[in-house]
């Protein structure tokens, strides 16, 4: 008996900030599985910044189910691995259900861990923040932070890494309620909203003894400010660079303050989350503690139904997620 | 029988490019020395990149006389480390004569070696060169190099060490006599002469394997050029950024290509020449040798004496220089 299902098509590659429009729901149909297979059922789907620059030519394929982090629940399997029940991670999201050989899912830890934690604060977007700081950026306890949106997924994973190892932390953020909940909920020290005032001036207010660590998720502004606040040695993990997505080349803001990279021998480093993996065990470990004990708070921005996940994608870049944006499709 | 002597001095902060007027030629008298004291006449002295940020408001002071590398001979000395007649090498250059406590004076050693090579090639200028390129650039055998400015002090020596450790060598200058003389003397495999075309288009020609390792003298519009063109987890030592030094802020040339920093996971790092103090006995070692068997070559470009030493400096602003810039005072 044949199954009817949705999944999220890119049909055009967008210029500039994507619109609704760059993106198709279509319906297909999933066979039930064959020996070898097993068929999946979405329970969630992750939307990142990182998705951006894959919608480039070159990259994700038009007119084909688009790939993002989910996480679901084994529907049929006639696959040794996997029984009917079991709950399941995978990259092959934006898609309700999938019918594939089981190469690329993974069985969820049986924990009592709710599962959409594995879709940010313990899965990739978690150890992002990990790795990044912690190895690209070689944090010093007691060191000062500033982390740019952060009040994002990876973000407001980084601040409160950077506070359990004792840092002064500055976080930036694009509304006064994102803000409020850096300093509030997370212990961020002090919370910019960017959108406010001058950036270049409520940085150096924010970091009287300067900025050994600037985490960068959003380039632009943000960097041109950082740079002249770094300290001697400081070091740039570039995570991304989210302003830029969506303007590339002449069209965004270009960046005046490098010459600071100089004197104060300063590093910039771009890093992707697989060059963590072998932190992977080291990294849960830690990730489970710190939501244990209280440390590690998170905030789940939820939209349902696949038919709004390309504006679950797009609302990213218009800042309407507050931590970790997730496409829900079932329970 | 006091001595009159001659030093620059700066007069005025400058804002953009120097001009002679910011400088002025003093006249002083100097004492003989005393008991400890040593009298150094100068014979050549450096001019460098690195002296305009120095100009800065809160680092050189005004109506003092400029430090700069010199090399001299001793004229009269009670000091015991010293001798009528050494040749001797200091920081306190702008000046004819320098009577002093011998702090921050060495000799230089008794080779047969032209001295003025301790100002360029066997010297701070040379050790620049090869630290940022070997240490900083982590630049490995056979790999894909880019210089800007490959036609400088720093710059020759950076593209001559790349081809000894058998890199495939880009160098940029800014006449097509310099790009010659990369080419014919140097054996750069491209030189791109940046003042024609488009520079970005001329990298992409030159580059068709891409840049590991680009050495950065220059930044701007070479920047923006090369991070396109960086490989996987390729390195941009930042030796200089001679670009912007007469630009400050918001009117040099703005980056926005740096998001090509995340997907290829490059560094770019700023290094300054003291950070590589520890290896230059491997230094002077190598570069001996690569001198006597005719691997690196140099060349002067000499202005005569001291009234001319602010015209050299900003000299190097307008590409005057072809390798070292000297300012000779005698013989």
């Amino acid at each position: 008996m044949a199954l009817k299902q949705r999944e999220v098509h890119l049909i055009n590659h967008p210029d500039g900030l994507p619109t609704v429009a760059d993106f198709r729901v279509v319906e297909t149909t999933v066979a039930e599985p064959a020996p070898g297979e097993v068929l999946i059922r979405n329970l969630y789907m992750s939307v990142d910044p990182a998705m951006r620059p894959r919608l480039a030519v070159g990259q994700q394929p038009l007119n084909k189910a688009m790939g993002a982090g989910a996480i679901g629940v084994v529907a049929a399997s006639r696959h040794g691995d996997f029984k009917e029940g079991d709950r399941v991670q995978h990259q092959a999201g934006f898609r309700e259900y999938w019918l594939c050989d089981g190469k690329g899912v993974r069985r969820l830890p049986a924990d009592d861990v709710s599962p959409t934690l594995y879709l940010h604060v313990l899965g990739g977007t978690g150890l992002t923040a990990y790795g990044g700081l912690l190895v690209t950026g070689a944090l010093r306890d007691g060191e000062n932070v500033f982390v740019s949106a952060a009040a994002g997924a990876v973000g407001s994973v980084a601040v409160q890494i950077a506070k359990i190892k004792g840092c002064y932390t500055i976080g930036s953020a694009g509304s006064q309620a994102k803000c409020d909940w850096l300093t509030n909920a997370l212990g961020v020290d002090v919370a910019i909203n960017y959108k406010e005032g001058s950036l270049r001036k409520n940085l150096k207010d924010a970091a009287p003894n300067g900025i050994d660590v600037y985490f960068e998720n959003v380039g632009g502004e943000h960097l041109e400010a950082a740079l002249p606040r770094m300290n001697p040695l400081g070091r740039i993990p570039v995570c991304g660079m989210i302003s830029a997505y969506n303007t590339p080349g002449a069209r965004s803001t270009g960046i005046t303050t490098l010459s600071n990279m100089i004197y104060n021998r300063l590093t910039m480093k771009g890093f992707v989350v697989y060059e963590f993996e072998h932190l992977r065990e080291q990294f849960s470990s830690d990730m489970k503690g710190w939501i244990k004990d209280g440390r590690m708070k998170f905030h789940e921005t939820i939209v349902d139904g696949i038919e709004n996940a390309p504006g679950a994608l797009i609302g990213l870049f218009t800042g309407e997620n507050m931590g970790k944006m997730l496409v829900r499709l079932g329970q």
